[in-house]
């Protein structure tokens, strides 16, 4: 006898960008004191104390939230941290109809984002991101995940927030650092998809951009830029069965070298870590996927000076390749990668040999 | 500026039923090997020894899969034992085309079916219940869950797994206590919508009804009926927003009587919990709901010579109150039931005060 079950789950949720955007979320917020709802608030160290203050002045009907926080930084991204919002949840009484509002970085959002998708089978969660990364990145596209072993994201869901909200004030509470980071991110968005983009980002050095304040026009074309680029290509492919690995140019090494920090407890910012890789699968795709090297070399001019280089092989070359294989984006030990057919033209499932990669880190410290 | 993101997740599942269970089994498993990927499966103690050599016996190519296996038990179902899951899962190394089958009863599909849901956010997962609480209730509806703080099912998911498989052949592994705890559940099942079920069910005493060989048609119909009423509950309402509460029926104070025995570490069965919990919930029903006393004397006639009693506010009547508004069903610290108007016609959403509750735990400790 044989029966079919049948699950949907479908969900549409806004992003609201720009000066507006905590209008917009007080609105919504209403809606939720309106039924009754309990709302918490999820921080780290720093966005307790840099940024939820001016949270509240803006949108005073926080203030009888209950907030949660955590210690700041990648490492607190652990099961050990979720099972304890878990069971913070549980002591506050949380329910089905609570809400969980994540403000912070990436961190923050991938952590909160898990932890609400797995309470009670799913409550609602807002993502309000703090830092250029998680703005233009980590709080869109429904990824949730937490790091086990020191490896990034090994658990984690696909979830739905109940809306995003990019308000660009908070950049301001930034450490020049982070702000770096982000830009890799950007950076990324431009060299998978979007040729003119990039073109138009690297026409300043990135040091001179670092010095641009975040009220000029500037930020918001690459705030709007970046995340249209993620939210076109998520859309397509929400569960990342193809089109979406194109957002993991850069990753696969980068993961690896962001793992192998975790380990050694030396950490190393995701951006910084993924400008590293981008190059390292630059040289890759020198050969797999026929990157003109004069376009390698332009992507060398903008990125070298800004990011810095880690020493990768003189480290430990063997240690990379064993954390590559773990990522989630392999199949049966084969490591895959996203490269560049060229600027603004990624291309998704290469497969590449031990041997391969190893040139291309040879490659990137010889640089 | 506001953008929109969406999210969907449809899948549909095939669910079979019957001795030829195995052999569909055995085509689609076909289909995983040609794709090359790997094939694990999490088994309990019990289901090790004794299902797994049956299973390996009628498909041999699953010869060849990894075994991973968790001590038995409902207190086994928990995040540390999550962890060691998503630990062994990465260090064979498992990746997103794996499989993971979960061998057991509700334990082991709760627990195998979360840890899939969540690793490299969501494998492929396919249950084989070996329990009559497995095959008619737990791994049919796509719900995950462990335990927190001795709370039941404080964290998980909604996840369709890639098929179900109930093969009946497995009950007969089952001691004569597990098939008793099962028929509370199909006890429920036909008091919350099929009065006839309910009528033909009870025709013998559930003594009688244990002494009936797995061979005979009565438990073919068992199967059928049962997973049918599940089936067509969550297909109306899968993420429990209304609809599929009716399957609650005997649950609010069953996980309370389950959850006070989790922390004493005596342990109850589920079925055994649930059908005081239906017992109990018969009494708020008759002022709640209207029940006739009647119908809930025939219920109690049924129901108790069968399962026993539990000697409930004598041991701590406050206790049970408590762990009641931890249960995932309400909404502001009140407490809401899911009672009867009569046999075969549950009622979701009602509210009980802490008073009405303490009266009916009451009347069933007269009984």
């Amino acid at each position: 006898m044989k029966f079919s079950a049948r699950t949907v789950r479908t969900s549409r949720y806004p992003v609201l960008i720009g000066e507006g955007a905590l209008e917009h979320l007080q609105k919504e917020l209403k809606g939720f004191w309106k039924m009754k709802s309990q709302i918490l608030i999820l921080t780290d160290a720093n966005t307790r104390r840099f940024c939820l203050p001016e949270l509240l002045n803006r949108l005073p009907l926080l203030e009888e939230a209950t907030v949660l926080s955590v210690d700041a930084g990648e490492e607190k991204k652990s099961l050990l941290i979720a099972e304890y919002l878990w069971k913070e949840l549980g002591s506050h009484h949380a329910d089905r109809a609570s809400l969980l509002i994540n403000l912070g970085g990436g961190m923050v959002t991938d952590l909160g984002g898990f932890v609400a998708s797995a309470y009670h089978r799913g409550i609602s969660t807002i993502h309000l991101p703090t830092t250029l990364i998680g703005q233009i990145d980590a709080a869109i596209g429904g990824k949730t995940g937490v790091n086990i072993n020191s490896l990034k994201n090994q658990v984690g869901t696909f979830y739905s927030p109940h809306g995003v909200y990019v308000w660009p004030g908070f950049l301001i509470t930034l450490p020049m650092a982070q702000v770096r980071s982000g830009l890799a991110e950007v950076a990324k968005a431009a060299l998978i998809q979007d040729e003119q983009f990039w073109r138009w980002l690297t026409r300043k050095p990135l040091l001179q951009i670092l010095e641009i304040p975040f009220t000029e026009p500037f930020w918001k074309e690459v705030l709007l830029r970046s995340i249209r680029i993620k939210m076109d290509i998520v859309k397509q492919d929400p569960f990342e069965r193809n089109r979406r690995k194109l957002l993991n140019f850069g990753h696969t090494i980068g993961h690896a070298i962001e793992s192998f920090s975790l380990r050694r407890e030396t950490l190393v910012l995701h951006g910084d870590a993924v400008a590293a890789g981008m190059l390292c699968e630059g040289f890759l795709s020198l050969h797999k996927t026929a990157l003109d090297p004069l376009q390698l070399e332009e992507m060398i001019r903008w990125i070298l000076p800004g990011f810095g280089k880690f020493p990768l092989l003189e480290e430990n070359g063997a240690a990379y390749l064993d954390l590559m294989q773990h990522d989630k984006k392999n199949r049966q030990q084969e490591i895959r990668f996203t490269l560049l057919s060229g600027i603004g033209k990624g291309k998704i499932n290469q497969a590449c040999t031990p041997g391969q990669i190893h040139e291309a880190l040879s490659a990137y410290d010889t640089l």
